[in-house]
């Protein structure tokens, strides 16, 4: 379940023509590319973007990606995608999202997923983020953590 | 589960440098579009092109898709996909994935995942695959069937 | 060469992780997708929305599309597409583009191009806009008109 | 111009549904793709991976990509891409392409097209490749060189 209003991040989008397909909707895909920017646009509005982490020498590469896909997205539909921290631990991050047609409050959504993320060095190596970077890992439990860790909300 | 490689189908590719991203690996998402071309293939060596299913009014939306990655895939490794049906009901089909370097046998996956797919007709509205089309019903039931519904194995 | 600033409009994107490539910058055929985000906010722009041109039974596809790089795009970079209409014919219609840093006025582009396409009907074959779609026609010398068929400028 | 069989290399692919848009056929912004795995197989097969060069500090990337269509291509088509060095220089090196119907010999193409790429370090500036590795250099020459630098064939 999704945090409240103020522990989500909400990205807006608009379907691209090259993400439609012979279907005539968003290809289901692409949905994970529009996750990774509501993560990307939630970490950089908390002040840890994740572009810094990465020079930082800090990865998070995706171990597991999940969707439900309830309603069809087609071009030009503008989109909603909302974010959440749903799990952080010394070893991985996990996000919740859920995807609505822009402008929506209540409903349902088009779509919802989750992905979750390993913590890792350069190389791709498994770490514990607050070992090898404490100062990051306070940073992620002070920014994301306000609606992270809370199973059964 | 998978089911023995009888019924299971085989597809194999190389990662394209588009499909890498700044982490040096294949971006997550692709792994969804390798799926796709996984059962694309499966189906057509099975006499039941999805190509022609189109043509013949009916649909197969994904309306859920799973990936666990193990292991990172880099530019110009060879993959093979395996691909099984891993239910198939009146209303939905449900295929499993793993994705495996080129000619192993054995050792563990890059990739496992699953994707669930409504029938469908070209509106999008979820049909019951038996009553508009009992031909192709029989015919999926025929040609995937040996893998499918059987959990546990 | 563009149009005044009134005839051009311009499109803000950030850069997605899944649009970078192993080398670290953005991948060079996702610049055709910016292009077509560009074109299509355009288009929605003047009141002549691409996705309603569709429903009518006009399609424009792409016959030809060039594109020079001049500047990498990195991974959650702002950048602004800038796209007018550079040439109006009744077969035709040529986009020009150009991708700045966002904000930027002056200086040196990413990157620019330029992509043509077909009036076609719903079959992909040619037609000429101006006789199937006289209101379409006309409607696209009133709203792209003004940045077009003056080459030279 | 091409040139003859034994210069040119042919890489063979699938239109995955993916590829598609909602005008039902391959999205030209993959075409780019395509050619990007045909040039992959034709250094991979002369002995000179494009991966090897990328490990070795040497990175070519694109800085101007064009395509003309000629007839779409659709999901589940069988496609060749044939693929040619066009001309070799001490900074700049570029393909040509032309896209077939898979075991099509003679006929139109579906699609022509060119890339240009400079030789670049790993930070991306651009290098004079005979300079900072003429083992590369000359190998580049020795294996692509037959094909390239003769306009007018």
């Amino acid at each position: 379940m999704p945090p409240g209003e103020a522990a989500a991040g909400r990205t807006r989008l608009r379907v691209r023509y090259a993400e439609t397909d012979q279907m005539g909707v968003a290809h289901h895909a692409n949905y994970f590319s529009w996750f990774e920017m509501a993560r990307t646009d939630l970490m950089r509005q908390r002040g840890l973007a994740y572009r810094d982490l990465e020079a930082g020498g800090i990865r998070l590469p995706v171990i597991e990606a999940w969707c439900r896909y309830r309603a069809p997205a087609r071009y030009d539909d503008e989109l909603e995608v909302e974010v959440w921290a749903e799990d952080l631990r010394p070893t991985r991050l996990t996000f919740g999202y859920r995807v609505w047609p822009a402008g929506a409050r209540g409903g349902a959504p088009v779509a919802e997923g989750r992905t979750v993320h390993a913590f890792a060095d350069v190389r791709g190596r498994p770490v514990r983020l607050e070992r090898v970077r404490p100062d990051a890992w306070s940073q992620l439990q002070r920014v994301l953590g306000s609606g992270a860790g809370r199973p059964g909300r």
